[in-house]
């Protein structure tokens, strides 16, 4: 990484981090206590934190002050980690371990880990709320995070994902899936970073366009890492998504490979409408393990 | 019932219930229909729509156009249904039967009911941006949902109400399980139905201390039931609350009637900064059984 890479990474995590911890820091005169410590457990657990990263870029490119977009860089990150609580449940995947640590509900039972993930949710939209963006723009931020978090987004596509796991889904299936599944949030993130930095509808569209292309490179590149990993690598069980539609299985891992540069390429070109986007384009190279 | 109670409840009614199956009858198109499925079992079973009718009455009292607080109404019903499906799971409450039916997880397994939850609580802000509110309104009304439905609401309450199971409770902690529990969705209908309408600030704290109030006498009136009900009558397992700290267990049975009727008249007095309170004066007291 080069030394301007890892600098506004360091200081976007330090800011998210401790946006999240002060959130929930007011809340500990509260008595319902067990639910902020499991909340707490996930959502202050190290993370790479890559949905707030993108958050702050994109409002920094359209404003220079990035810290506005810490209320919607907040929400998606704890939408984020709902979501890896409420799939890493029984009856879900079923998951005993994730980043290295007992998933949530294997330290605070099933019922606090599905409230924890009920509480993060909710509690995302508050923070968004808290936002002092005015007008249309608060109800277009509002509906970017629900719609890509909601039954068609996000919600949709871990039910498309559950109900492929019986048969062998075709390529448009599969980048169906992808896009809800885990594309969506990261669409919210670049998308909300821009409205909160008073980005044009143009670079709204280039964000979206970006967070597509870029999400899909990966995801593809997760599969293979889910493939090549080894556990201590990855700090979660290892090939669990061996019997899923992955596109390891849809295309193999050389094609895989040329598919996260392609990918990755196009997601780039979709940066032209902004300026200064030096950083952006390192972070998206280093994140699909190319070097420049 | 007034026939004017009657035709109202009814109009309300049949509104909301139109509104929610037309949200969700758009989506029909999407690969994920199980989803849709389960989330219209929970969400279109016939129920009393009781915060949707807040919300549309208090709109009404401030403006005279009710129409305006349906994404609000709207938002309110789906969060209180994704509670009850929540609830209902093995994990929490363990309930086979809701409303006389069988519950969303018996139906469509416990991953299904949590995503179900999950969406309509994903989508019911979706909904609520769709508002055309202006402004700060907007942020506040958001505000207003997500606070009362979160950590230090709706959620919160049910993580005291699982903390108490094992020990004696004082009024005080009571109330404090009551008033998030099932008070606070209660109280953002009625808060919300007033942001709808453009109602002023006072008008805001006497929806909220009606709300207060109400939502305390319909509890309690809920936990008496619960004792005298019979199963046939209230369509879920009769007693199951009986090892919980409910009012009758903290009260017994005739201090509890007498203090319905106590919170009922509070409730009553608050909506003096409204004129044409005929209909939600005669509902809230047909809601608590007594006769005018």
């Amino acid at each position: 990484m080069s030394p301007m890479l890892d600098a506004r990474t360091a200081e976007y995590r330090a800011y998210i981090d401790r946006y999240l911890a002060d959130f929930y820091r007011r809340f500990h005169t509260e008595p319902q206590k067990p639910l902020f410590e499991a909340v707490e457990y996930s959502l202050l657990a190290p993370g790479k934190r890559l949905r707030p990263v993108f958050a702050f870029e994109f409002c920094r490119l359209c404003c220079g002050d990035w810290k506005k977009a810490a209320p919607f860089a907040g929400a998606v990150e704890m939408i984020h980690n709902y979501s890896l609580i409420h799939d890493d449940l029984p009856s879900m995947d079923n998951d005993d371990f994730r980043r290295g640590r007992p998933t949530n509900h294997k330290v605070y039972g099933e019922g606090m880990a599905i409230l924890a993930g009920d509480a993060l949710l909710t509690d995302a939209f508050a923070m968004a709320a808290s936002s002092d963006l005015s007008g249309k723009d608060m109800a277009t931020a509002i509906g970017v995070l629900a719609e890509n978090a909601g039954s068609l987004g996000m919600v949709g596509g871990q039910v498309l994902d559950i109900m492929s796991e019986q048969r062998q889904l075709t390529e448009q299936e599969v980048l169906d899936i992808q896009s809800r599944k885990t594309g969506a949030l990261i669409n919210a993130a670049c998308v909300l970073g821009v409205i909160a930095g008073g980005g044009s509808e143009k670079q709204i569209e280039a964000a979206a366009g970006f967070a597509a292309l870029l999400g899909l490179a990966l995801q593809i590149r997760d599969d293979m890492l889910d493939v090549i990993g080894t556990q201590e690598e990855m700090g979660k069980g290892v090939g669990t998504d061996a019997a899923k539609n992955t596109f390891v299985r849809l295309y193999g891992l050389e094609k895989c490979e040329e598919l996260v540069n392609k990918y990755t390429d196009l997601a780039l070109k979709k940066l032209d409408v902004f300026e200064d986007t030096q950083y952006l384009k390192e972070l998206a190279l280093s994140l699909t393990t190319r070097r420049i």
